[in-house]
């Protein structure tokens, strides 16, 4: 694969490590729309081929494969980073699984009984619209768990992504970070027109009460389950086109990285070839 | 939606009702390459629309999907299809699934097990890459079914059909219809592409020397499964371009005949208007 080196520039410039970046700013690649979709555009070219090579590599027997995770506060894009970005690929090599509020039967489970049944086939890139970390969220915000709980389950959740990437998952955490401003914007937007009034909750209102809250939960997240093997990355989402830009990048540079192979044919293509030259029409 | 009106006529000539039409035939629609490109373009964007709204149904609670099971000899284009055609709408609301030769956990539970799993949700397009009408058609070939296991086969196939649109699932059922002479051309071009290698296996020549045979056990599935709900549909395969258009056109009719709905919201929208005007930067 000639994308081998594309290098890790995004990922380090959008890899948390204490403050966050404004919601609004580009801080790394186009900070103009227009360049950001023509950059999106090639993107998708080089994010669709990647992943071809990887569902190849699956087929050949290859375990490898990617689960995006995207979390933000409501309206911060996850939908629409799945519909622009995901989009862009071959729905073949996508697992998609969004997670709402637990029902009854989930909640009879263990908490990631319902992830664990949502996770990529080798080959596959998998997207988690909401995820596992809403278990540690809600019920942290909501005052359910006590520090030593908490610190228990941050531990259940870097063990559960180590066992993961040992069974060849590579994860790739992604906040969509906005602002409140935006926020009321968008759900303003949502209010206003008909077609959009199923995207809205009055549950969301009540969960924008609580934005320091939450604030400070991510930031407690961001802290105890970076890793170094599935580090988080704050992707400024106040303007949809670099959001977009930035997930397709982050999946490529990871792409990139893994250097999926088109596998070694199983089989003589000489001979295979030949046979194929002495058959005719069939029957 | 003013797409209910999409009417039938892309259904009512491919639905098949007899002999099948030639392969390279193009007997609705476009009949040039750059006519149907162009139609394929503008056919993603009402299928993504129509999706879209299916997907708002099933939020509001509906029960409706559809189901696309796409059949044909090897190299017909199903996953191309896959890829051209679902390519087009939002990864959230497809639920893809390739089905091989069933595992040896898999041959320990009835057939329809490992299909009813993989089945679409609410308002997802659910597309079958081969389907469980390769559990008649492969022991069919092979000669492993009774004539009468065969019958009870194809009526428990009725039957899970027709339980599925109970449970508000449309199902279209799509034949890639090549000729052998094209699929020669293609498992050469897999043989001769290092980065198609993968894609080539030798028990396609098998399946190729029993041509005659699955044309005609691919015949008695049509005959014997083809319902007013869920009928056959044969797509002439040898022109991709058409073949994308075809099965985007069945899509979208199917799609504007359902008349998916944007629910109604279940919260009062001027008072959540009002609630939102009152709001500041929050916290």
């Amino acid at each position: 694969m000639a994308e081998k080196d594309a290098g890790s520039r995004v990922r380090d410039a959008l890899r948390i490590d204490g403050e966050l970046p404004d919601p609004g700013s580009t801080p790394v690649g186009p900070g103009k729309k227009p360049k950001a979709l023509a950059k999106l555009e090639s993107a998708g070219t080089r994010l669709s081929a990647l992943q071809e090579a990887l569902y190849a590599e699956g087929v050949g027997g290859g375990q490898r494969r990617v689960l995006l995770v995207l979390q933000g506060m409501d309206t911060s894009g996850k939908g629409g980073t799945v519909s622009h970005v995901l989009g862009l690929v071959n729905p073949m090599g996508v697992r998609y699984a969004g997670f709402k509020q637990p029902t009854a039967a989930e909640r009879r489970h263990h908490y990631l009984w319902r992830i664990r049944k949502q996770l990529p086939a080798p080959g596959q890139i998998g997207v988690f619209d909401r995820s596992h970390y809403e278990d540690i969220l809600v019920p942290r915000v909501s005052g359910l768990l006590t520090a030593a709980e908490r610190r228990r389950r941050y531990a259940e959740l870097v063990a559960f992504e180590e066992d993961l990437a040992g069974a060849g998952t590579t994860v790739v955490k992604v906040f969509l970070h906005i602002s409140p401003e935006e926020q009321l914007k968008r759900l303003k937007a949502r209010l206003e027109t008909p077609e959009k009034y199923w995207k809205y909750n009055p549950g969301d209102l009540e969960a924008r009460a609580h934005w320091p809250a939450y604030q400070e939960a991510y930031a407690d997240i961001f802290k105890r389950t970076s890793t170094a093997g599935a580090p988080w990355y704050a992707v400024p989402a106040d303007h949809k086109w670099y959001r977009n830009w930035a997930v397709a990048e982050l999946l490529i540079e990871t792409l990139a990285e893994l250097g999926p192979e088109f596998p070694e044919p199983g089989y003589d293509v000489d001979a295979e070839l030949k046979k194929l030259k002495g058959v005719g029409a069939p029957g």
